[in-house]
């Protein structure tokens, strides 16, 4: 019998099953209320838009490249667009500062593949968005802990990095309504980051998945903006601002994007034409048209929406939780995170709650790269409706509290 | 000013700009004739077939899942159509041994990532496909020649393996057809092969991008199905078969898969979660659809229009070369090699008769992983119309011949 072990790369011990996967499973069963993905509601897609934007390229001249190769950079007219809603977010930049990914995950992958080597550090929050452990971890790093409002000078981060046999190359956040927790970095610690990254050389990587998706309070300048404003030229800056469609538009046509200095783009494009040739043309050209013609509008339907649902799983936690369990209160995004008395456990919480009460979430361990969080949960509030959440939180609030008086 | 290479890693000066890049930037000039770009026709696209496709997508309760998030290892309508067709290949398999890509390219990337560590060797043939050579680069291989019917033994392989700081992981090829040379690795070589990487331990990589394009000939067993009915179970054999429906339906979707055993499937499939989720779910639908629908047809319709090109090339060939230069008579794929005396240089030719004649190829060099080959010429026959290659042969010809007297 082969033992494939014997051949494969080191980096392959490094890919394992996840925990989110095997829970995406539970989705299909219809008796379960789940807070567990991540994932947006399929009501709210603009399909009627989507189809007539596939109708309109077959019935142009469009068709031949939209089903032929095409560039590595990404479809002009759908980067043209970004430059344009960049523009609105203070990041000034040209198109050969946008570059097309196949979702912003494929936008992680790459990067860590650009600046990881072994053992180089990567910053990451505590706890951070699982799908960027993943992605980084095919290249073999050492993480540390990104504390944005801390104080950990420079030495003590390369000195650890150092040890780990390698160096700092990054600092990865989610700056709005992170996934996991909901929360975004203050205006502060954005600044007081950049100075960070700037005196120990490193980039910083922004992810902005949720940015477009604020119910309430007040929009803070993305980390790019900041940086653009302060040296200049976006082609001076380190930051590299990662963004999505799959929260505003759809996430099955696989289109996300980089908006960086052109040095990084330049290299990124070479990495993708080696990697996967380019993203899916008929795709971009989809995307590029239902963004035109009506992406506030769809921005503004999903926004309405959730926040309504964000505004019920808030109340429902008050409501139903018993004491000695917190929560975040999210200004936006998809999250609630919620933290259960120290000693409890998440993973099996769920087990339990899955068995007796048909209620899913995720546990919170996973987005921890140190192992840590054990008695932490992610809800999400983005594809239940509102019944749903309130009877979700009701019987998982019963099941918590019978937990906390058995213990 | 920031000096991005500190902090790139070791990999990414392993990236560069190819020359097969800078020249599909040429088709876009309509006085070209250019033979260069290794692109189907679009003219032949199925696009009826795939307007139906999306269209019925979006009248039917499928548009919800296919805009939506879907799983890793692919849309199992799509893998389900793969294994009966993999079956009519001698290569019995189940759906735990089909695995979707986005493109074969992001294939050939993954095995990269699965198998190669820095220093490792991977063996191609000289030349080999140059997006292989690409995809691999990232992960930083040494490269040794395969000679699927030479006599290289194990020891020789591993001793030169060993020097270069690794191990033996893998023998890439393209057994029909191959990209650049259009020529077909005969049976024999295929057993051998088998042997050969069984005595080493290795994995076998069998491009198939080509295989349906045959014109005429023989057709020849998939490497997996010699190794399946050798071993009796696809579970037991080592060969990696990369398929893709750019070369027959169309490239703009993206849409390749890989049929292994299942530890190398399971493996890849976590690897893709990590890199890029899964590839495009409404793309993965149509593609199933129109495949389930007029595969055959469709292959049938492409062979006939690039039989007969192939047939005119290789009769222009024939009347215009002068003496002393040779070339490869496929009986399928897109491409014919040429080789012109020793001591000529391709890419010096390409700048002359792109200037002077206005035709386009592309030079050998590129595709051997030794830097050799420089009087060697790839020309495809798929995308210009009879006439064109007719006239563009002929230019070449006198240009070629011109070169020959004037040395």
């Amino acid at each position: 019998m082969l033992n494939w072990d014997n051949i494969f790369a080191t980096r392959s011990s490094r890919m394992r099953a996840s925990e989110i996967r095997e829970l995406l499973k539970l989705l299909d069963q219809p008796d379960i209320i789940s807070f567990a993905g991540g994932i947006p509601d399929p009501a709210l897609f603009p399909d009627r838009e989507f189809k007539q934007a596939y109708s309109n390229i077959f019935d142009s001249t469009a068709v031949n490249s939209a089903l032929q190769y095409s560039v590595s950079e990404g479809y002009k007219p759908l980067r043209e667009w970004l430059v344009g809603e960049m523009g609105k977010l203070g990041i000034a930049c040209g198109l050969d500062n946008v570059f097309i990914v196949s979702g912003s995950q494929q936008g992680l992958d790459y990067l860590g593949k650009l600046f990881l080597s072994p053992n180089d550090t990567a910053l990451v929050t505590l706890p951070t968005y699982l799908g960027a452990l993943q992605a980084f971890n095919a290249y073999e790093p050492a993480y540390d802990q990104l504390t944005p409002n801390g104080n950990r000078t420079p030495a003590s981060y390369q000195a650890q990095a150092k040890e780990a046999g390698g160096k700092v190359k990054f600092a990865y956040l989610s700056a709005d309504f992170s996934n996991p927790t909901g929360e975004s970095v203050d205006l502060e610690a954005r600044e007081k980051l950049i100075k960070l990254a700037d005196e120990m050389d490193i980039a910083i990587i922004e992810d902005a998945a949720y940015q477009s998706l604020r119910y309430d309070g007040e929009a803070i300048a993305p980390i790019l903006s900041l940086e653009i404003a302060e040296k200049g030229d976006i082609d001076k800056t380190r930051t590299i601002y990662c963004g999505s469609f799959s929260k505003t538009l759809a996430p099955g046509l696989r289109v996300g994007f980089i908006v960086a200095n052109a040095p990084v783009i330049r290299k990124l494009v070479l990495m993708k034409q080696a990697a996967d040739l380019h993203s899916s043309t008929i795709n971009q050209i989809a995307i590029a048209e239902v963004a035109r013609k009506g992406f506030d509008a769809q921005v503004a339907k999903i926004k309405a929406a959730y926040s309504k649902r964000r505004d019920v799983m808030l109340a429902a936690l008050a409501k139903h939780m018993p004491e000695g369990v917190s929560w975040t209160k999210p200004e936006g995004g998809m999250f609630v995170w919620v933290t259960l008395p120290k000693g409890m456990d998440g993973a099996k919480l769920l087990a339990k709650s899955i068995e007796t009460v048909k209620v899913a979430f995720v546990p919170g361990r996973a987005f921890f790269a140190d192992g840590s969080g054990e008695n932490t949960l992610r809800m999400s509030f983005s594809s239940s409706n509102e019944e749903k959440i309130e009877e979700g939180i009701a019987r998982l609030g019963k099941l918590i509290a019978g937990e906390i008086g058995g213990a």
